[in-house]
């Protein structure tokens, strides 16, 4: 009895926001797992910002998703059927498993799940690829020392919330960019960060001069942009800018925009690093283990925004990310 | 018997390229030493494009020259009167004379020069600040390990000329980008360059790649604009970028523009440092040695662009690099 393979599939490269219509929408048979093969049945994936610069034809930190290629996506499931010892019938497991009902795999890249740690999406939130990468992008590369003040853009999304209250409990000073009141209000009445700055109120080179006086220490940045060359002048002396992320770029239709003020890195003797967490697997296991204590004790706080829908509601929760209207982790549950 | 003070002071801050109407030149008796200073008849300026920044309203790493100051220079000069005991008449020394025939000092800042390793103007590039920017810009934050690409760019300039050669003695491979065939030859016939970009042929990218064809390891950037662009697109993986300088930038009227590919940095995993050389004074001694050993043993070679007429000749000086008509290191000769 074959299961049927719902798939959301790239139609088109978009230019600028994508849309709907760039996706296919198609069903088939799942495929047999042949042998050390196993097939997974995906029940949530990590909706991420990162996804639309896969849909451009260039190179980007990973290879582009090919045209009339399942949409790439990293997501949690249960084996269903195996013909691989290392992943029998009924174990959760984690990979990069595609917009679809059912993928097929031979193991590489996936890995056991263990639900007792936190719900699926806890596992595609602050113990997967967003928690590791506020961790290991703050604390290896941002390296701020206690009472230091880190600034973190997006800081209402997945990575974003983390980051900030990564650097609380390493004993710094938290600020994150956020847009609008109520965004704000979230990052200090709920995340318990020191200072919240509204972009979409202006000013925010004024805003978080005001909020971090004697300079910014570290820059945990997800977006590029205005924000971007906003805050690299107000960098400390010695500053690390972390550049985790340019959301602010990824539909920009003529190319993307340089920060305008990156001689300030001379001015303030500052650094300004390249990160892509999966460059770090050697890290993760502790890193792991750390967010997982943060978790049971309380410090760490997870916020998911869960879209459900299944596969085909997948374009909707993309261009979910886009609008600005969610607060945490994206996760579609199929 | 009062010395007569020739002075070059910065009379309007120019947009743009300065004129020589930026500058007023001046004659008054030269000023006495009270107990604790002396006097310095000033013999060679060094002539560098930073001098450009200095000139502009906002705080650059320095802060700026004020209107109708003396503009700032580094110089080497001979004591001619003195109440100060650790700088006798007679002394030969250098420090951040100004542009001025004689300059009073207390003794910040200044130290004895050796003019037994070289002449005066070897103390302004190869021994000086020039030297020392590329000693260190380079091996300290660069970090080129032997066998990998270094780039610079104003290679045939008094730093990159330098960043160069001193790429070669550590068993890198080095790639000069200046503009022009002259130059061009310069850098591979004199210089010892493994290979030159002419960017004024155009297809700088192109060019880099074919000389770099497995990714430059380190780019020394002494100019931005669209040469920083270009070189951001042909990084290796785990890139060093040192930023030095961005000549191209520095007459810009309307702010300095950033660099488009900054998100290179992320596909490369590549790392954007400022750096900014009277930082690391305690690694001065340990480089001067090293650079002075290999000017004598000829591995490195110095090369001055002598400008006569004395301080009235500042302006023409300054111009004169902007024009990029010259190679090697540019001292005025008073």
């Amino acid at each position: 009895m074959a299961h049927v393979n719902a798939q959301c599939r790239l139609r088109n490269r978009p230019v600028g926001l994508p849309t709907a219509d760039d996706f296919g929408y198609v069903e088939e048979p799942a495929p047999q797992p042949a042998d050390g093969q196993f097939l997974v049945r995906v029940g949530h994936l990590s909706i991420d910002p990162a996804m639309r610069s896969w849909m451009n034809a260039g190179r980007s930190y990973v290879p582009p998703v090919g045209v009339g290629e399942v949409m790439r996506a990293a997501g949690i499931g249960e084996v269903v059927e195996s013909r691989h010892p290392g992943h029998p019938v009924g174990q959760v497991v984690g990979g990069v498993f595609g917009v679809q009902r059912y993928a097929l795999s031979d193991g590489e890249g996936v890995t056991p799940v263990d639900l007792s740690l936190g719900e699926a999406p806890v596992h595609l939130g602050a113990l997967g690829f967003s928690g590791l990468t506020a961790h290991i992008g703050l604390l290896d590369i941002g390296r701020p020392r206690p009472g230091q003040t880190v600034v973190v853009s997006a800081a209402a999304g997945s990575v974003g919330s983390l980051t900030g209250q990564i650097a609380k409990i390493n004993g710094c000073r938290a600020v994150g960019i956020a847009g609008g009141p109520d965004k704000c209000r979230f990052l200090l009445e709920e995340l318990g960060f020191d200072g919240a700055v509204d972009y979409k109120a202006g000013g925010v080179r004024g805003q978080v001069r005001d909020l971090a006086p004697d300079g910014v220490d570290v820059f945990f940045d997800n977006v590029g942009g205005d924000i971007l060359d906003d805050v690299l002048t107000t960098l400390a002396h010695g500053a690390r800018v972390v550049i985790s992320g340019a959301v602010s770029q990824y539909n920009a239709e003529r190319g993307t925009r340089g920060p305008a003020n990156y001689m300030q890195l001379l001015v303030k003797r500052a650094t300004m690093t390249g990160f892509v967490v999966s460059d770090h697997a050697a890290r993760f296991p502790a890193a792991r283990t750390e967010l997982s204590g943060w978790l049971r004790t309380g410090q760490l706080k997870e916020h998911t925004h869960l879209v459900t829908g299944g596969v085909a509601a997948f374009p909707e929760a993309l261009l979910g990310l886009f609008a600005g209207k969610n607060t945490g982790k994206t996760v579609l549950a199929l």
